[in-house]
């Protein structure tokens, strides 16, 4: 099933996606709710990210083409790094390219939803705490991020989280294709079978270190291809089974 | 004024110390509160961190002493990075040793509480958006630190972001003396007057990248001093006009 979360009459509201109708709930989706009457069309509202992560963990380097692009030698385990909560953003949404950043960049990623409170959840298991999985940009100012050699400023502004269209909850996450599009442009295009550590062995490294949450996002990392963007670009992450997000990229927002 | 957060017959509720003696407050203290006519006393209570931070943000070797025991070079701007909320732990509470370290360190440092939204603030502004002072402890798995290279896994597990005791809102951070002791042992002794980057300009740099939102923290670097923790330790950070924040070293919990 297709979750998507999104602004309708001016309110918050989450619901049930099928073709271009949505079926809105009543309560939480990660823990009771309930089909309402109410069915209303895509078109009719404005999506949102699908969930409001309190972080986004991140993991570098998780595919072999983009480890090489990169220049670096393949990972011997994960390697973990985190997007502010505050960086969020939503299908369509604009975002802002830093006036201190001259090389800003895309990169499309698999994410993890999860859906139940995790720690020390051992691989095997991991698909009990895993609700689906979404489409994320890890966006990065690529100067700031070599510059500063810590990760978090280069890929932690506002608006380089941008999550959705909708979580998927009956998935494979280990055969699907994933594409990166500037405008019309195919720049990045890979399938998940070329992770170098799958998902459930990322649910275990990353809860034996921190307790996910309910809504907690991981981004499996990008394939090759990543490359700049510039003011007036609009970038696509397309992962078959999920959908299309998409993004527009304008001059600093103050 | 010392705000202090903390369980008093099973309820989390919020006040303001002075000496031994605790008035508490009704509302949320990062906006509409009012002291109501409870007092209880100090040893009534179990203190929780006093605040709840939707991030923390970190800024490394930002005293000159410390930059040199860890044979860097001196940043030439804040260098940041991010604890994750879950490591949130309270005053006189258990850090946990990763059964997977074998190097845990404490750091004591001087934590900035954000009181309001801060976006894009100048550092002449800065007072406005800061609400106060609070001790922290960056817990850092230093052999996981520098084997990762990234440094969000040897900080960012459970338990390793103490805060406390208290907020002390009417504190000038620029001449605090700042100690950090394992047992009786003083380790870390430095005054903040050695910071490198001032707290009004970190709170310019890091709202230039990031929203920071009430009880959102900065961690300002700790001071040189920096070693070993053992379990059954007792580990203590101590600010000048704030007080003592204490932890317990123990066994990785599961």
């Amino acid at each position: 099933m297709k979750y998507v979360r999104f602004l309708w009459k001016n309110e918050v509201a989450c619901g049930i996606l099928s073709g271009d109708r949505i079926n809105i709930l009543q309560g939480d989706i990660f823990s009771e709710h309930t089909p309402t009457d109410h069915i209303v069309g895509l078109n009719e509202v404005k999506l949102l990210a699908p969930c409001k992560p309190s972080k986004a963990v991140c993991i570098g380097l998780n595919y072999r083409d983009h480890a090489e692009e990169m220049k670096s030698e393949l990972p011997k385990e994960p390697l973990m790094f985190l997007k502010p909560s505050s960086a969020l953003n939503d299908p369509d949404g604009e975002v802002c390219y830093p006036s201190i950043s001259n090389n800003l960049h895309h990169e499309a990623e698999l994410a993890v939803v999860i859906g139940k409170t995790s720690r020390h959840v051992k691989a095997a298991q991991a698909d009990e705490y895993i609700f689906g999985y979404t489409c994320a940009n890890d966006v990065t100012a690529r100067d700031i991020q070599k510059g500063d050699g810590q990760w978090t400023r280069g890929k932690g502004f506002d608006t380089f989280l941008p999550l959705g269209p909708c979580i998927e909850t009956e998935l494979d996450p280990h055969t699907l294709e994933i594409k990166g599009w500037v405008n019309d442009e195919l720049r990045q295009s890979s399938n998940t079978n070329n992770l170098i550590f799958s998902v459930p062995y990322l649910v275990e490294f990353v809860s034996k270190v921190m307790t996910l949450y309910p809504g907690d996002v991981i981004l499996t990392g990008t394939p090759s291809g990543v490359g700049p963007m510039q003011v007036g670009d609009k970038v696509t992450v397309e992962i078959a089974g999920i959908g299309s997000l998409q993004n527009h990229i304008v001059a600093e927002c103050e």
